[in-house]
């Protein structure tokens, strides 16, 4: 299956749109180009201004693995979740050297790894490029309208960007009505500074996981490095290690990945009725499958911990947004929304976009399970999909070719692909042979598509003779068919890449036709909803989540669970308290070994009332004076609803406070080297 | 959790109603004592007379694991389906003998195995007894109405039903609008007599169970013993392997388990909303962790086959009855049924029943998860929960106790109680720490059922320490626990034993709540529902599924499916033509070794229109001479919608013919003795 589209479910086949009615209280995700001064000054009495919004972006650092972070010091070092690196602990991890459970502390720079994958970029520049996008759309509809879309981004993103440290994106806003370039530096070269052991990150596992009150270490740092040495970032947040007060007004500036606030009635029936049930049945079932097999081997929980932790916090996800839609309170609030646009815009417009998009989602229906079904999983796969697809495609101008393989996005592709990574071969087969059954069992065995996916194999004896046949976990292999392109290709005679070669073409197929059924149509009848959208309401409005740039506004504050009130802050002798010794309940051993020098008043974790979503994770949160008092690092149960829409009686940010950051650094995992450098200005 | 209630979901709650509109050409599952005659002779031209269906119904037997069956010869012998045999062939085998993989033939009938916990029972007499009980309930409701009403059925179930071979039973049918006396002659000493391989009963595995066309031969015999002797069976049904005719009359006989077809909206929303989607996610994490570690042990894949068969089965319902609900064009025709009897009864009635149903499924989804999770899961707690139970049960007067605790359950609770049967200690682990983790998951961590569940313990310690604890896989434990009453329990200081006593009073203080909040208020509303339909729609209605005997008319015809006509007839050599040599379309041992001998041209399994559900498998497929020519053993996937509403284009019964299942006895598995036997009449 897709895994990384069920990542983002909601940006795979509609592009967001915007806000039912204007955003109330905290609610929004803004743009640092259209701030919503006004607003918060009339909510707050007082709101940044221009010069404090420009300094704040210029120290927000996107990392490509899909979290979000900020500079903190004047040499690269950069603060974000721990669970923002585990995937990098877990590469660089092996049998006898377990950077995930035991953390990861280098006495010195010489010491700090690089992370296989991970980039991290900093926006420098916005542009507003709307008006070329539309000229080269026109009238067109249907897969044309993809292509040309396509082919404008890819030549915009292109021009002026072909310095090896720059990287341009354009962003499609308000599902097309807008759409912006944006600038980034990148750096390619992203180390591991610090981290503390996984028990101490993760304290209550996936139980507590997206719960609150919440008592874990989430954070730990990188570095950026420039041709080898630490990077100059003199445009870096001040480190403000003091406790969060409740009331004070925060910030958290991060990439919000994607929302789907903005859907209409027949796009949410589609994830309720859908997207969900067969995302939440068929991990469940990996779930379960990697559960078991880390209990009967150690050594198999280690190199599964990554992907099992992953895999349950999208699960988590996914069942929290399913009983929101099974909420007619919740449902009912999304309806009102609707109709009172479609109320407003009546005499507008002849057209019904909605009805478009109805149409458009019931082609949907049909085309969904082959669509996500072709594409098995598992990296090996992955491998062998990226190198045929990126052969095939960098034979093409860069105009024709399929989004992810323009020139803008090979530098990046290419580094997920070549960097070296260790590949559990028990995993890839588990991986493989679970995605190939589900296909079976949710296209049916007498299916065109099962019989090009299985032919007269079982799921388990393809996998097997796949994964065990296959080269491409050395860098080197990857490497030469990379370097060699279609011919190589062509001429491998490795079994992943001849069946990725086996799936292409019908993988292409499908892609047209969600293009030419779902994708288009969805698209220009977003176009004037968005335009609808604008009429009804001004610019009191935000774009949905595009794992871009945002700010969001609020402050440190509680809420009301079934009449209990809940603190804002919790303190790091809440974990001792917590603590039952059994799993997942155990403390970190560096906690218990320092119990009696840490301060147990310390503020740990805290909640606010800023708007996020999945992608914020390692978020700065920011005070008033643009100081760093913590990292965002998950929002509570019923954020999670907020994918659909913000609650502000009951919507969190839930983030570890820089104090207890400081705590761990001085008492429990010591870095007096990092405290100096977070110390200076 | 409660495995049994998620088996027969729609029965837990809501004792089942009845339909909506009259029913339509072959809906309907008809109790013996209202057979449609007239309306099958307006269909068919003919229909059964009282003599037809008197020695039919004499014939017909229900296996008390939750399948059907017939008697076949004077001498005991029963045609049911194999994998309703499953079990007992897994309890039957051990690591060097396994005869769920090879089958089972005795070469004489001392070599007949007994299967624990069977017990086959047919039903002798039906008294009315509606007078009776609604004069106990009188004008009671909640609480108070669900006491009355058990107390009345115990004092009816054991009054002239003392005779040890002797089962009485009162049944709800029209949700309390009408209740029988069902009378059965029980036969507790039921044998193994013939199995064919589990690789030919079950071809095509998971992947083709509820679809067609189909090669299974799911068949298998019994043998009711009474004294230790055959029984003596003179009321059996003709033999008749005959290859079923296009078009032919036919009629499966048997005990469907549950059907909602008469569920309210609300109720049917409820399906959708809490309790499809729980069951599928949990159910889901174990199918994954009982696939992965069959995966790493043959033997553990062998030990859990039946659990997992079973597992995947019930999932399978439970997706298909999702994708039906959440699909609009089929909910519509819902609605349209309640629309309709809303406008009927609109004039008849102040009351609105509709309105009381719709409050007990708001209370129903606040006591849902605690009531669920409060049980955990696997055969030592079952052990340990039913002596717990019946311990204090018994010491209280007949009209008092729980349901299932009454005079007239104990015989069968204590046969399944006390029969040896292996049980498998990392099995048990696993499933009891898997409830134990998704109790946490779904009511929190901080949440006081879960802390009594837990106390300071992981689930997976929590579940070691009392599987390795406890003696109760020793039946003769549990029969010195059984004999020794709450005495011995109170005094035992075995650690399941000990957990169970600790769960009991939070497990009955919840189903107290659901008797006043839920079951109470829905059976009185359910009540008036009833009277509310007699009145619009007379006679012509007949009662949800309620796991006793009914008879369901019907053809044989195959149906459309997206612009393709399906035969409903398959050959045997079909099932050569499907086999691929993979898992699990590989053919059974004796299928290659006989595949000269074997005609391929002889019907092997076919599909007819006639309306069944779960609890069914194993019914014989009667033509109208009142011979066999089949046992149905499953319904296509549209028939698992039947659970709310039959549609007469699309619902199927999947049988294997009488045909097949002789070509069996005679070349594939030869049982010459058994050939001669079902040939005698």
């Amino acid at each position: 299956m897709r895994i990384r589209h069920l990542i983002l479910s909601g940006a795979m086949v509609a592009a967001p749109l915007m806000l039912a009615p204007p955003a109330q209280a905290e609610e929004g995700m803004w743009t640092f180009d259209n701030f919503p001064t006004a607003k918060m000054q009339g909510e707050y009495g007082w709101a940044p201004d221009q010069q404090w919004l420009d300094r704040t972006r210029a120290a927000a650092v996107r990392l490509t693995g899909g979290c979000s972070a900020s500079f903190v010091s004047p040499e690269g070092l950069i603060l974000t979740n721990h669970h923002c690196v585990v995937d990098c602990l877990q590469n660089l991890s092996t049998a006898s050297r377990d950077l995930v459970d035991n953390g990861f502390n280098p006495s010195g720079r010489q010491e700090e790894l690089m992370c296989p994958g991970q980039q991290a970029e900093v926006v420098t520049q916005i542009t507003d490029v709307t008006n070329q996008v539309k000229q080269a759309i026109g009238t067109l509809s249907g897969e044309a309208l993809i292509d040309a879309r396509n082919a404008i981004i890819s030549q915009l993103e292109s021009t002026g960007c072909e310095d090896g440290n720059i990287r341009c994106q354009v962003v499609s806003l308000f599902g097309g009505g807008q759409y912006k370039l944006y600038r980034y530096r990148k750096y390619s070269d992203v180390r591991l500074a610090w981290a503390p052991e996984f028990q101490a990150a993760f304290f209550g596992g996936d139980p507590d996981n997206f719960n609150y009150p919440r008592y874990a270490l989430d954070a730990s740092f990188l570095r950026a490095y420039d041709n080898g040495r630490p990077a100059a970032t003199p445009d870096h947040l001040r480190w403000n290690p003091r406790a969060p007060q409740p009331g004070e007004i925060t910030f958290v500036v991060g990439n919000p990945g994607s929302t789907s606030r903005l859907y209409t009635q027949a796009q949410v029936d589609f994830d309720r009725d859908v997207r969900l049930p067969v995302a939440i049945a068929t991990m469940s079932e990996l779930r379960g499958r990697l559960i078991a097999l880390g209990e009967t081997d150690a050594e198999k929980a280690r190199e599964a911990k990554d992907t099992l932790f992953g895999l349950e916090n999208r699960l988590k996800v996914f069942l929290a947004r399913q009983r929101a839609l099974n909420d007619a309170a919740f449902t009912g609030r999304l309806d009102a929304g609707e109709q009172d646009l479609r109320q407003r815009s009546a005499a507008d417009s002849a057209n019904d976009p909605w009805t478009e998009i109805d149409q458009s989602m019931r082609a949907y229906r049909d085309l969904y399970l082959p669509y996500e079904f072709i594409e098995p999983s598992g990296e090996l796969y992955g491998y062998a999909q990226t190198l045929v697809r990126a052969a095939e495609e960098r034979s093409q101008p860069n105009a024709q070719r399929l989004p992810g393989y323009t020139d803008s996005a090979l530098p990046l592709l290419e580094k997920n692909l070549l960097d070296q990574k260790p590949i559990h071969p028990w995993l890839e087969k588990e991986q493989l042979s679970w995605s190939l059954a589900k296909a079976r069992e949710y296209l049916g065995t007498d299916d065109a598509d099962t019989k090009l996916l299985l032919g007269r194999e079982s799921p388990e004896a393809l996998a097997d003779r796949l994964v065990s046949g296959t080269r491409l976990a050395d860098p080197a292999y990857r490497r030469s068919l990379w370097q060699g392109g279609l011919e190589a290709i062509r001429a491998s005679d490795d079994p992943m890449i001849r069946y990725a070669l086996r799936l292409d073409q019908r993988q292409r197929d499908l892609r047209k036709q969600i293009n030419q059924r779902v994708e288009g149509p969805v698209a220009a009848a977003q176009t004037r909803l968005s335009d609808a959208r604008f009429a009804a309401y001004g610019d009191t409005i935000y774009p949905d989540a595009t794992f871009t740039l945002r700010i969001s506004y609020g402050q440190v504050r509680g809420w009301q669970e079934r009449g209990r009130t809940l603190d804002p802050v919790t303190t790091i002798g809440g974990a001792f308290e917590r603590a039952t010794g059994s799993e997942p309940y155990n403390l970190a051993a560096a906690f218990l070994s320092n119990e009696r020098t840490i301060d147990k008043s310390t503020v740990y974790d805290f909640v606010s009332t800023n708007d996020i979503i999945g992608g914020n994770s390692g978020s700065p949160v920011i005070a008033r004076d643009g100081s760093v008092i913590g990292a965002a690092f998950d929002g509570n149960i019923h954020s999670i609803g907020g994918n659909y829409g913000y609650d502000p009686e009951l919507n969190r940010t839930v983030s570890v406070s820089a104090a207890a950051i400081q705590e761990a650094l001085t008492k429990i995992y010591p870095a007096p080297r990092l405290v100096r450098e977070l110390a200076q200005r």
